[in-house]
């Protein structure tokens, strides 16, 4: 492996993902983002945690699903749509509770398929799916997922939690396939038996109401350090990683691994003390866990490979979400 | 006014909205609607009613912005999709929390304006945009927005609560303008103060926290008579109603004026003693409020005017959701 090609390919990856129109987005919303007084979390989390009182928060996420993957395998499209809104919440330690959708039709082939695949995801995570939008005549297909969650107010986990001297730690469930149409999702749960699958959703509520993570994120389109990256610069902290540290299924070559999207993985923070917990805990899972790196002062994230030491991301020169500018 | 005409504008008006694709939906999705137990309403609601505990539920809804209003006015679209939204919860007797969108922008230049009017609608209602999820290189425009409330579980207001005997009420805010651009958009709410505005989100909290109706629901897309229809066979009624009852701006037709979509208006039913009590209670916000018929065993919904009396919808022959075949 040329580590120097590695890191490019990885800068380049989530660079090329990097919207400058986003930048718009949370400028403009963020003047009615808080505008009720109950919003307790800034842009950039993986959910919005809204606060209804008693220690009780309400999660709320959207996720639009790619078009291009809607017409290769609508049923794929359907049943991920389902899967990348359950991480949203299971990153922040709530309870996921209910989905609503909107679609756009246009070929009313991939309509069966489609809806059959958000029926399995449904099953598989036991949440229900439980009304939406429908635009029958539409000129292109487009498929968008909310969903909503319940969490306790003191035990949530955010992204913006890391602090100076925490260990960072990956966790991935290592036991799956990349898919045989998209080498970059790495499906973890398709094939498992959904009670492991809806435990390793539970597992999180378990370390979060345990006040076990400092801070916390699903691992999704940016890949394992992407993410990482969004963390650090939601913390606004820095992180040096070792690369051979992170837990990998040696079928998949590095460069692919770091760009996948898992379909249970997270990256955490978590006091020292408090690692070993965290990786028994979601060991019993089928996830991988290992303490890969630590956070630090400086707002760069440095992987490290043997002897080998490179700049990944620098928050002053190619931050991922630009909410520090 | 020729009778005949209306009744059969207003049949066909509802007619074409509805699409054999939501049977499919709802059948489909049918399967994994209550998946975890915790599901309180069947389809057909303004939104989803999730039991939380402690008498609290979480209501879901989520609405798409017309493709074609999205080019005509983008201001206008995203200024809508929080009204569509917010009312969604106001028709249950909930409060709105917060908001999520999705958006696929084509055209760079409709997208300032269309962020303007989603900030001003959240302003206006004050609710906030919490988050969502972008395209931004898409090959079409779309605006999906996914709602969350919160209400008590014991006074939440249903679209399947009517029972025979019941009177029907029909609130409006008659003090309002045709949109210039869109005549069926009767709008209440954008050249009024803000505070009365979310007084008529609040108050359908109150006279539902006190019991009053039996069954509510916003009026949207299918218009006055359409909506109270939904309503019906969410019941599993029908209905009598006295067409010059129903409130109305004098410089609007009827035949437009039964189908708009307006910014502040709601069917109910309710036990004859607690019809002056809500009639009080909304008229103290703008309301134009009155009792309009009679809910009834035989499921059709009867329109009069004068000596004339029609079969508006017959849930039989021409039902609108079909939820009873």
């Amino acid at each position: 492996m040329d580590f120097n090609e590695l890191v490019k390919s990885l800068q380049e990856f989530v660079g090329v993902s990097r919207k400058n129109s986003i930048e718009k987005v949370t400028k403009t919303l963020g003047e009615v983002y808080n505008i009720s007084g109950e919003v307790l979390l800034d842009f950039g989390d993986d959910a919005s945690a809204i606060d209804i009182g008693n220690n009780k928060v309400i999660l709320l996420a959207a996720d639009g699903i790619w078009g291009q993957l809607m017409s290769v395998n609508p049923y794929w499209a359907g049943y991920c749509s389902v899967l990348v809104n359950v991480n949203d919440i299971a990153a922040m330690g709530g309870k996921p509770i209910a989905m609503v959708n909107t679609m756009s039709i246009l070929d009313d082939e991939i309509y069966d398929d489609l809806l059959q695949g958000i029926v399995d995801g449904c099953k598989k995570f036991n949440v229900p799916m439980v009304g939406g939008h429908l635009h029958p005549d539409s000129e292109f297909n487009s498929l968008d997922v909310a969903i909503v969650g319940i969490a306790h107010k003191d035990s949530l986990i955010t992204s913006a939690g890391a602090n100076v001297g925490d260990k960072v730690l990956v966790a991935i469930d290592t036991d799956g396939r990349q898919h045989p149409q998209f080498a970059l999702n790495w499906d973890t749960t398709y094939e498992k038996d959904e009670k492991l699958v809806q435990d390793q959703i539970k597992v999180m509520q378990e370390i979060a109401e345990a006040h076990l993570p400092t801070a916390g994120k699903d691992i999704s389109n940016p890949g394992t350090l992407g993410t990482l990256e969004m963390l650090l610069e939601a913390s606004g902290v820095g992180a040096c990683v070792n690369l051979e540290s992170i837990p990998r299924n040696p079928d998949v070559p590095w460069d692919e691994w770091l760009r996948a999207y898992p379909g249970a993985a997270f990256v955490l923070t978590a006091k020292e003390e408090n690692c070993q917990e965290i990786i028994d805990k979601l060991s019993s899972y089928s996830f991988d866990v290992a303490v890969v790196g630590d956070i630090i002062k400086e707002k760069k994230l440095y992987l490290e490979y043997g002897d080998e030491k490179a700049v990944l991301f620098s928050q002053n020169k190619n931050p991922i979400l630009k909410m520090n500018e």
